[in-house]
């Protein structure tokens, strides 16, 4: 295993961009190569059988291309699928970012409450839930399915009214529980941390939103250093690359917002899976 | 060609049921299998290749399965495919839903200004700007996508402030046109129509409402007496069958909502395409 491959990061679409882009600030030495599965989202109403069939076959096509570790940078795709990837490529290491979320919500908490936002399929499978049961079990978990966030964050929508009014309509319930309330909240979508400002006021004062991407990012370089398999400075600059598997032009318009920089659409390679 | 086949009717998911129920209505003698490709929803916000790609798989399915007339009950599959699909499957009538959705605009507009609201992919192909153009080539059309509209009316929010807020954003530049704005907005998107209250409120006071189903409806209704092929009343009772590539049960409880009645998840049968 060479320390000079790239790191695959997988997602349905454009959400996994946040996560790459924490992974780009935590390892500026590191190249990546990021595959979206845009012919097929969203995941998060499908059911676990069929995301669980796509992520395999997505991490086959990038374990083909030549990485050194695999990120699913998608929780429905994490909650589905973890396992069955960890076992199938057992040669390399795979990290999610269901467990990264859960640890991180762990260490915020304090009330030992916690509101989890995600799409339909995460929320149904209950991964959070047992994530935060394994390491914190007195901990009580209100799932919410939010699926509107994904089509907001996904039309730039992120600010104004609308926004408001959909935050207020998923969240109204959480402060109504008053003493009860949550006070930490994870954003179990990887398209959710664009929205982030109106989950807040939504949310209301005093509670702490947790998101995966930066505690993703600390796990994977962990993970390369206890392997010793960090890319060592110098040689060719470390590149990032994409892969969609359709429209590439909505791609790379839709993912610059979330990878926080433009990607020109030529940069993006249509794929087939 | 036997007049007791059924009618097919193809979606991407579950907004074409508000199509089926037109049919069911107009046609009440008939049989109908509707297959919803719930595994690759949406449609509209992928490519026209993949889209007509997935319709033509799905028009095999139902062909396999002895259909007399297909219907293709989604506006951006009928934007990217019909062509393919009548070349394709010649000896049976394939019908769209936006020639008919166009009729229904240029019989409802006084001033020629017509509005169509769709997704992403049905904007960017301009199937409705041409094929109002065929019928009435001086109507002035303009169309916006509203890619939000699609999530609301899945999740079932058709009323309220966020499918209010939401109505406001898209139509508010047409109200803003004033003496030129659209005295007709065609619902181009098959899950519209569950909205229609709201983008009624949004549009203001004057201004028509038209949708594909009803049209399209009538349209399949000739064409079965053009060609005899009408089912002849007594004899077996007239049945409805649900095919979905996906999470049945989701598709059996959002899909009632565009249906206008109850589907049990046992109906709905579960196929790979």
């Amino acid at each position: 295993m060479s320390a000079d491959l790239p790191i695959g990061v997988f997602d349905s679409g454009v959400g996994g961009l946040t996560v790459l882009r924490a992974l780009c600030a935590v390892l500026p030495e590191e190249s990546f190569i990021y595959l979206g599965d845009t012919a097929r989202l969203p995941y998060g109403t499908k059911s676990e059988h069929s995301v669980a069939r796509y992520a395999l076959q997505a991490a086959d096509e990038l374990i083909e291309r030549g990485i050194k570790t695999l990120v699913v940078a998608c929780n429905t795709a994490s909650a589905a699928a973890l396992p069955a990837l960890q076992q199938r490529f057992s040669e390399i290491p795979v990290v999610g970012v269901i467990e990264p979320g859960a640890r991180a919500a762990c260490a915020a908490t304090k009330s030992g409450r916690i509101a989890v936002l995600a799409t339909e399929s995460t929320v149904r499978g209950g991964a959070y839930s047992q994530a935060i049961a394994r390491i914190r079990p007195e901990a009580e978990v209100t799932a919410i399915a939010c699926a509107l966030f994904v089509a907001l964050a996904e039309e730039g929508w992120t600010e104004g009214p609308v926004a408001a009014a959909a935050a207020e309509r998923y969240l109204a319930p959480l402060r109504a529980a008053q003493s009860r309330a949550p006070d930490t909240i994870v954003l179990g979508c990887t398209h959710f941390p664009v929205l982030k400002s109106v989950i807040a006021s939504a949310a209301g004062p005093g509670v702490r939103l947790v998101d995966s991407a930066a505690t993703t990012a600390q796990e994977v370089r962990q993970l390369l250093v206890t392997r010793g398999l960090q890319r060592v400075p110098g040689g060719a600059a470390p590149a990032v690359s994409f892969l969609a598997t359709d429209a590439v032009d909505r791609f790379a318009e839709v993912g610059g917002r979330f990878f926080g920089a433009p990607i020109a659409a030529d940069e993006v390679e249509l794929i087939d899976l």
